[in-house]
């Protein structure tokens, strides 16, 4: 990557992108320098109990995929076709060995590699939905490691449009172009008070 | 802020930093600016529970800093002086009517907003030991709202030199110049393994 982005435009690029051109590879080498960025996120206790897999080869993505359930709320949509499925995965896991409390790591790691996927020209989707137990097989995870997360990551060929948030209604949705739009709350929402002056 | 920054550059920079110029304040539009960053991270299932509260009043700011417990390793250091003190919190809750998991919510956004004080040249600390009940006591928090920490904000005045780490030692120390040294765990620990070529 290209030109510098400030954080603010970084974070508008960073959608939850669930389709991508699947002939786009990610190599290892940027794989690998994902995780380097989340080396620098902080840590509870400076703990570090993170630990991660890295996928980019096709037939195993292949038989990760029908492990992972994809965007909740379209009940209609099985999850991206073949040609717009993820280049790649990175399995977010902890070290169970290391405590039982991660705090807020995950979030603050996988954050870290999502921008860092988005400076890249790439994007991601973190996947919570996931078959544990058959990607720990299929991957050969030691039990040690609890699977957190799945980021499935890839070159997105998705439109996604924010839109001011409605009475509280938080599903996400799609138009007939395929376009996938995502209510946000409003800041005043966000803010309970604000103490002090200015 | 100034001059656009590479995340990589942005994320050495954002340190846990536990001394800052007290007398350096930050205002509630830049908190609020923070804010709408936070807005931008993800969420599961798109229901965005985490409300704020935002500090920058000083007499407030007196009355939060010792319901707060400071760098857990350093059991010598009761916390900053006076003078060295963060000039602003950001309290982060959930708002509990909106289902009982956060995912890794907390994170995500959390990472956004310390990297977006790093971008206005501010850095921060997130705060786990906390005494919520007497936190929310003095903010007049409701209960609907549960703490989940406490980010000090400031403009750092300490040096934080991150090494490598040796033989699992997590611990962070000071040395005789009063420099933070933080261990950090290679990329080769952190990477369980990679699946695919190149």
């Amino acid at each position: 990557m290209k030109n510098l982005m400030k954080l603010k435009e970084l974070l508008l690029l960073n959608r939850s992108y669930r389709r991508f051109d699947q002939h786009h590879s990610i190599s290892q080498h940027i794989l690998l320098e994902l995780i380097d960025l989340a080396r620098f996120a902080p840590s509870a206790r400076n703990m570090q109990p993170l630990r991660y897999v890295l996928v980019n080869d096709a037939v195993v993505s292949s038989q990760i995929f029908p492990c992972l359930a994809w965007a909740g709320y379209l009940k209609e949509w099985p999850g991206p076709v073949d040609g717009e499925r993820p280049s790649a995965y990175i399995v977010v896991t902890r070290d169970t060995t290391l405590g039982d409390n991660i705090f807020c790591d995950d979030g603050l790691a996988i954050q870290t590699i999502l921008l860092g996927a988005v400076e890249q020209g790439l994007g991601g989707c973190i996947i919570g939905a996931v078959n544990r137990r058959k990607v720990a097989e299929l991957l050969s995870i030691d039990d040690r490691y609890e699977i957190l997360y799945v980021l499935a990551l890839g070159k997105p060929v998705e439109t996604v449009v924010l839109e001011e948030m409605r009475e509280g209604a938080i599903q996400y949705w799609r138009d007939e172009n395929q376009h996938h739009h995502v209510p946000k709350r409003s800041l005043d929402e966000l803010v309970l008070k604000s103490i002090g002056n200015k």
